[in-house]
């Protein structure tokens, strides 16, 4: 019980304005709202352990929107609501289209009568996603403030074109609960690296997210990737601000073993190039579907040229000690496992299976923290009445 | 609190038999058990916003089947069940066939060991919906009557194709409020009428709700739709006798501007002719495609003709001081958004697109009321338990 | 209340061990562990007949996993852990392949952090369903061990290749119901009888369960089948051992008629042969629609020469007194109702129709009874606590 203890105590002090706000990017919160978020998490991952409830609500709905596949997120999300005391409905109406404008203004407010949380994933078309749960958040607004809705739903991002905070919040606290302390990360040397991978189109959210998380924490954060493979740059230049303001670093490479060299914790991870993906919007939007086939063959053909980009036993070799922490937001490319050649050595993924586990087991209780922070002025106050 | 108990008292003094009923058609029951329907709905509604709970269940199941498509309905009985205290399940198995007989029968009592309420949307075919869930619920009585069910599922119909009371009263509802109280709706004009619409194939059930609803209230009930847009004939004959019961009127005409000429109210929605719909059922279960195709076309074209049904400025001039209130089931085919030419003109709807929202926001505490009743005996003793 | 205390006597006598353990055969249980279920299954449909709670989780997820489609079972799934206070989530992803090893392994902890059951039917492929509940148990006894997951979610079988304990547990039920008690059930004969029906690929799982678990309680069971329609072998080994040990017996025919003559029970039911569904799993894997289709249409073929094995007037004359209680896990192939010729006359299975619901109606409470007697160390005592 100490353990809870001294986060609360370490909550109270924080300053922090979470309350009756969404939660889209980490980029948008101060470095106390994201601390107050991630030591929920963690309270609320303790009291769960201790078979202890965390109930919040008596009753009301939480919708989930998925415009691309899940499962990790769609369970933890699932389970994060459950334990606050919310039924879980999915809408998926939306699932195959960008639907924009009045439709999502109206039905945002439909669906939302009981409802207390909103949760979208909507990470593959690039200035899509946080556009679209922008207009969601704005539409149930508006149903507040007119007194058409009792109570305002909180959007939570669960995945968008920009950003991935549940993903990253989770990472952040595995480094954490790593290393023992956030003092502990300071000067760390984090490689945020593309990796190869067979497949096409992975969404840009995760290294956005990362390089933009983790440079809060004083991270010397290095982000690796073949030439054109560009990220959104916005996230970058906020990324090099961050490091400035934290006393960390933020650095850009072109090789892999680059950015192991002494690296204390590598997160190596495949994503498309944003033009690729800007280019894949247009297409969709046309319904071009030469234009998709063709897209995708030009870019496996592109990402086979990048082949040797493999978190292999050779490369962590590289890394301090040789055994930096290996994170991934899962599920990973597993060379000889999920496929031929990709994003790591088998034997690598093995050594570190269940501390990915561990890291991805964060994520439920991070949804959960956004969703309590929202909705409970005083999250000290109300934890403390769980213990 | 005065606003709960007022009505409370009201309650009070009604005769109503909805205990242990399911509630399928609302010119099945008198106007004692619709103001008490309305009057909980009001209740549960308020209660909701005042974060109190009306959870009348420890557990158990509502089922929905939805053999037509819905986001609204389908939201709304999941915040109904929600915050009466049930799990939801959906019940897909019927979704794309016209099943009958035994098969119905078996299958209503296997899903039904712990359920207490299945709410069923079945509006495609005339002739189809309401004896469909005439055979659920007859079929539930038997597993109920011979032991096998411990309790009795309430039916609760979700849009047939006679009815849709849970938008019918929603609708009344926000009649009530607008105009202040149930006597202030004697003698307001309703123009219930046909609209134009680019689709094809919209249910008959709003307009028959609407006709036989508001004739129950003293209103002077106006029917507009083109030659051949037909209702069916028996709720056609029902609402005349409404209408001389209440001392309000029913009358038919063929011209939208006759109808919005004076209204109090207008309600522009499109529907598909009876025969249509008819003809549709038949080709459905013969499987005949080409027959299908060809019957939209034919109808698509017959639409086009009256293209000038569409509620637009200069229609709305027509009615009382030029300012009757909107009503739509939503979504509307809004003109120069959901399509180029539709039901509504921009300008009007966006005018009266919140009123539309608050209408629409009945709807879950009206599904939860006609629970509430059929399954609580003293359904005001219960409600003032929870103030 | 005297029949709930009467049943916690017997339970508090029994030597069970199911605390902490997966329910996924019935052989692999003492008679003590199954009776202990279908006790706890018979005080939990009594409590919920006198509308009396029985939760044991004040939150959590059950997950299922329909590998293969499900009515019937999918709703007492659905109601067993609403009763129990649990949060229905299924997983669609396994449905259409047959997955194995690492992506089994990753995908059960990563669903599992707040999950408390989880439920799979997998019950097409003969060497598959049941290894599959058990890598799925061992991931998740890992993930539980390593302190990856803080509770260890218990496997339900909701029908494998092998066995069907839901189903056979509830089928006993109804004996013990009809026939007055365990003990009554000594030399009763059982005709466990393959039946002709106009569909292909039907599981084994159901006969391998019943003659498997009706020997163990000292009853004469015998198997009946054309020549060719054989289920797994050890299958057939462990029935024979069983009836030793229970002092009944266990006899293979191939007539339904010799099966009929003299029984208390009959259980007419179709299923495909061994050697069938062994092939059909090989062309499955190789993705051979031809193979597939030619491999239906042969056994569409082979299964009409044996069209005679209905349960006709005639057959249920040879009966014991010509009135054996009939059997069957629905929904049944009923000649002139859902087929021409079918498993069972309409007029036989008419008779017995409600004798089926009633069956079936015990498979919420024996799928909850297996929980909660994995979860909940003395649960006599526990259930003491709700009445």
């Amino acid at each position: 019980m100490n353990e809870i203890y001294n986060r609360l105590r370490e909550l109270e002090k924080l300053s922090c304005n979470l309350y009756n706000k969404d939660f889209l990017l980490t980029w948008e919160n101060s470095v106390d709202n994201l601390k107050a978020v991630m030591l929920i998490a963690e309270i609320l991952q303790m009291l769960h352990t201790q078979k202890k409830v965390w109930r919040i609500f008596d009753y009301g709905l939480a919708i989930s929107i998925f415009r691309d596949n899940s499962t990790r997120t769609r369970f933890s999300f699932a389970s994060a609501v459950n334990g606050l005391g919310l039924g879980l409905a999915e809408l998926d109406e939306f699932k195959s289209q960008i639907a924009h404008g009045e439709t999502v203004r109206e039905t945002a407010n439909m669906i939302s009568f009981l409802t207390e949380v909103i949760g979208i994933r909507d990470d593959m078309y690039p200035g899509e996603g946080h556009t679209y749960m922008k207009e969601v958040a704005d539409a149930v607004a508006e149903g507040y403030e007119s007194g058409i809705l009792a109570q305002r739903p909180t959007l939570v991002n669960l995945q968008s074109d920009l950003d991935h905070p549940t993903q990253s919040l989770s990472d952040l606290l595995k480094l954490k609960d790593y290393f023992g302390s956030w003092e502990a990360l300071k000067g760390k040397k984090i490689a945020m690296s593309w990796a190869y991978s067979p497949s096409y189109g992975k969404p840009l959210s995760v290294p956005q997210g990362i390089i933009n998380l983790m440079t809060r924490f004083g991270m010397d954060v290095v982000l690796a990737y073949p030439e054109g493979y560009d990220l959104l740059p916005e996230t970058l230049d906020c990324a090099k601000a961050f490091a400035t303001e934290s006393e960390g670093s933020f650095t850009q490479v072109h090789s892999m073993a680059d950015a192991f060299r002494d690296a204390d914790v590598v997160y190596p991870k495949s994503w498309a190039p944003m033009a690729v993906m800007q280019r894949r919007t247009e297409l969709l939007k046309q319904g071009d579907q030469q234009g998709l086939k063709d897209l995708e063959q030009y870019c496996l053909a592109e990402n086979k040229k990048h082949i040797d980009w493999e978190c292999t036993e050779d490369m962590m070799k590289l890394t301090k000690g040789g055994n930096a922490l290996y994170e991934h937001c899962l599920p990973a490319d597993i060379s000889g496992i999920s496929c031929t050649h990709g994003e790591v050595a088998k034997s690598v993924f093995e050594r570190y299976r269940l501390h990915t586990y561990q890291e991805a087991g964060f994520k439920p209780f991070v949804i959960a923290a956004m969703i309590f922070a929202s909705k409970i002025k005083d999250s000290a106050k109300k934890l403390r009445d769980f213990c």
